[in-house]
């Protein structure tokens, strides 16, 4: 090595040592005839330190060490006169005997510090740059650690890591694939997976009993604002179990990688049915940090003369917390938020319920004292409260409760990044009309199509009415949310040829297309599938939530941007036309 | 779960409890009234047993339970009286009380056993079966154990897990990339990795300091028997190393991988110029569980008026222990061996050690017994063993050898898969001349090529060679060798963005293609890049190799074939019209 210590590893303890440091110049100063470099690598900070008046030290002045340039350097270590306790190493510095320059540095287009003034195209341009902060490279360190641990936990229980194929078969059914000219087998493409579901499955068939997989998969969307076209799952399989044996185990490695990583005891995960989480909370993934549970007021509010409510096929209501002092500039602005393109309610009414125990709402004229308190009553409401009330049509008032209450959450301070709330929901719909979804295929639009995937297992109460109502069939389907953040899902699978036969059918697939798009999973169900089932956590995500950010675009090194390129190396980009001749491939624009 | 224990799991302290276990049919016979039925699952097999004679038995019977039938089975421990010693669950039998039939299974197409009647086709296109034969199923346990026992290790010492991206840009140096076409930016496509080189020399820049992965690469390659499309590297990086840490470090993984995973202490790895290797060998990747180096005999067999000899440019000899009785057909099978195509040896000359101590030759016309006495002298051969000579043109008589080397070696039962024999070659040419490789774009013919990649750093006191003798100069670049296998290569990299530009300047790339291609990691190192260097592992190789194996195959879950075609899932395949129009793309036999 080049170093005998890192630049975090040095304590007073080792004061009087001749130590050699390798690192980045994080900055210098000069102070009383004296020069200090902060010399940075991955593990910390050390302050070196020479003088003007010694020979070396004259020298060393003359090279004018800049920002990010690497040195190598040979001293004695020091105890500090002016120690600093924030610094691990901040008890001691190195006098400096030697300095050799290992490269130089042009200055940097943005500062390397955790609070920088480099936008985000800039950063991105020179992720490299980028990743030198701390704060950045930390995301990437809890990553580590977080795929580790849950390696160790799975190991434990039996789990084996099996990679599975990237250049597969393309099925469009989900999100688009990506696809992939095959040179040696022209007119043909592989597709890069959109998840191992198939692959997993044909495991468990194989008898793997257990398996898992930290594992990239592909998804050719239009790019939301926290999607990326190529992420990470931890995908997991488990055969000769029910819904039950999955949660327990999961929940195992959520507690698991909570207490390993974060230091935190999480209690046992609630749950709740798809059915539940829409009526409480509008939503299939609640944040349940906080209450505020959406409450159905139109019985309550019904045969009042009050036009609004009574054509409203819904009247939704939630109690925000301490809020009855919301002031009506506040009341205003919050009105126009909910009318917003996005939510588009007609309106926002409203009831206080102040200190001193009496109602006030913006509709007095047509609600009572008694009336307002029935409804205090209904939402469970508190004097200092304030009640906020939506109404029309039940998918979009519902949806639009959500966000307000997600809203009110944050202006309420509900939302601590640092608190964690996690969630299982449960029983979810089989299936669901797809009206036509720009991430599908436009042929797929005007189909039932599969909610979390076409291998899930209906309940078997509920397989009767495949035929008759296929959107009343309730899935062995599970989700795990935290924090409002669905961080993973999955289902106990079908294991029988007949069954999975029926699924494609319901969901519009002809016999041959069935056969032709999934014939080797079918035959495989014909030689002894053994129950199964299993989940997959979106690892980007997990991390992200973990590391207490929004953006899942900071735990991942090299990032794609909003239009699925990677600005850094300049990806997607043109290629010659020796190697689409080779790959037997025109580009549209060629023929005109 | 379905099951109380696993099939592998009981012993003769669980008897007299009741169990549930669950898995697949192995096989099932009558003997005196009762009926046996192996059941068997990932962890082992454990006898079911049930009498004729009691009411649930004979209901059992009449099931008629055939072979990979899924079962769930309750009944109680009971004490065998044959013991079985092989199996460790030998010593009990589960006397059956319930049965329940999970899912029925047709005759597989093989037998799932070790040694299966199935042809190789036959098993890759039901490819779940074979996985369920107990020999493969360990091939990809010991896989699992590897990929643990690697990340174990280099977490360590403090190496980061990071995952690079999988879409990136195409280079096709080296050999040809997969490309994926982009939707978002029509005519423009994204390539898939060869490896993450460019990624991890960014993430040395970053000051991440050391790095490592276990990642999936692509090469486009005409696939020769063993390779694969998709193949998974440990990719490792260091900062601020010199060669010697590197070999140290991962002489250290090497070590650790041995001991953990096969019990095996293995030596200090000797090291062999790639000269050394080249003369001594006739190979860069010299097997050495045996000695039988190649001899330069051109001097002492010259002026003797043998004309074979007087007109080759090389002769070389190897002494093959106890090989001195091999009988005058084997000689003549041995030369037409060599005289195949794939050597083109104009023929063979030998030498008989006769256990009496003289020498027998088949050029006894040309040289007498004193001279013989040297040649023996000269390859250290001793009574007993067989000198064999070839003679030619240097390169092609060298490989020749080399390759009767290892047929020698394995005729002599010298290469036992059981005995491990690790090797570093260091001191690698940097480049090499490429004539026209059929894996290479035909327009990077007759030029240089890199023979690790470009990146790779050639010795400083060899970069003033670049100009006048690039073929001369070494590079700080080394491969491991195991059994005659290179399982792993790398190199210190080039940090300086001049010496970079320069070496693609020697390869054949002007100013705007290594701009254009490159420019973000020439640009990186002008922001401080610190020296580094790095290594990476075929660990599908690697773990081949440890399990004894020839083939990578059997260490993959779904290998694809030769023609690079997954026939289990039918990949690559078609894609639909819509999809083809979405991405911009024709084929090119549409045109006609």
């Amino acid at each position: 090595m080049l170093r005998t210590n890192t630049c975090g590893e040095l304590r007073i303890e080792d004061v009087n040592k001749n130590v050699t440091l390798c690192g980045w110049v994080q900055k210098t100063r000069k102070l009383g005839g004296a020069t200090f470099i902060d010399l940075r690598d991955r593990y910390g900070i050390t302050q070196l330190i020479f003088s003007d008046d010694d020979q070396a030290g004259a020298k060393f002045g003359e090279e004018g060490f800049s920002r990010e340039m690497v040195l190598k350097v040979t001293g004695t270590v020091i105890e500090r006169l002016s120690k600093n306790k924030n610094l691990p190493t901040g008890d001691i510095e190195i006098k400096l005997q030697h300095v050799e320059i290992l490269n130089r540095s042009l200055t940097p287009p943005f500062t390397i510090e955790d609070e920088t003034d480099g936008g985000d195209e800039l950063r991105m341009k020179y992720r490299y740059l980028d990743l030198r902060r701390t704060v950045v490279r930390k995301n990437l360190e809890l990553r580590h650690r977080m795929a580790i641990e849950t390696r160790n936990y799975l190991d434990k229980l039996d789990f084996l890591e099996v990679e599975t194929p990237v250049l597969i078969k393309s099925t469009p059914e989900g999100a688009r694939d990506f696809v992939v000219p095959s040179r040696m087998n022209q007119n043909q493409f592989y597709a890069l997976p959109q998840s191992p579901q198939t692959f997993k499955q044909l495991l468990m068939v194989s008898g793997f009993d257990r398996y898992y997989q930290i594992v990239k998969c592909f998804r050719d969307e239009d790019l939301r604002a926290d999607r990326q076209p190529e992420f990470t799952q931890i995908d997991c399989e488990m055969s000769f179990v029910e819904q039950e044996d999955i949660l327990q185990t999961f929940e195992g490695l959520t507690r698991h990688l909570f207490k390993k990583v974060k230091g935190i005891d999480i209690p046992t995960i609630p749950r709740l049915s798809y059915a539940d989480a829409m009526k409480y909370y509008g939503n299939d993934k609640p944040d349940t940090r906080f209450d505020m549970k959406l409450v159905d007021f139109k019985a309550l509010v019904s045969g009042k003369s009050f036009k609004v409510f009574e054509d409203a096929e819904t009247v939704l209501a939630i109690s925000a917390s301490g809020a009855s002092e919301y002031t009506r500039k506040q009341l205003d602005e919050l009105t126009e938020w909910v009318k917003r393109p996005q939510l588009a309610a007609t309106g926002l009414v409203y009831a206080r319920y102040t200190a001193d125990g009496t109602l006030k709402s913006s509709v007095d004229k047509f609600y009572n004292q008694e009336e307002l308190k029935k409804w205090a009553q209904a939402c469970d409401a508190k004097p200092g409260d304030l009640i906020l009330i939506l109404a029309g049509g039940e998918n979009k008032t519902r949806k639009a409760m959500s966000e307000l209450r997600l809203e009110m959450g944050n202006r309420l301070g509900l939302r601590d990044k640092n608190k964690f709330s996690c969630l299982w929901v449960v029983d979810f719909p089989l299936l669901e009309w797809n009206e036509g979804d720009p991430n599908l295929l436009a042929s797929l639009a005007g189909r039932w199509h599969a909610k979390h995937h076409p291998f899930t297992s209906p309940k078997p109460e509920d397989i009767n009415l495949l035929n008759t109502d296929p959107g009343g069939v309730r899935a062995n389907a599970y989700d795990i949310v935290i924090n409002g953040v669905e961080v993973g899902g999955g289902s106990i699978r079908i294991h029988n040829r007949d069954l999975q036969a029926k699924l494609f059918e319901v969901l519009g697939f002809s016999k041959e297309e069935a056969q032709k798009q999934f014939g080797f999973l079918m035959n495989a169900f014909e030689y002894g599938a053994p129950p199964h089932g299993g989940i997959a956590f979106g690892f980007d995500r997990l991390c992200s939530l973990f590391g207490g950010a929004e953006s899942i675009r900071d735990f991942i090194a090299f990032p794609k941007n909003n239009s699925g390129r990677d600005v850094m190396i300049d990806a997607p980009s043109e290629i010659s036309e020796e190697q689409l001749k080779e790959l037997g491939i025109h580009l549209s624009t060629e023929k005109s």
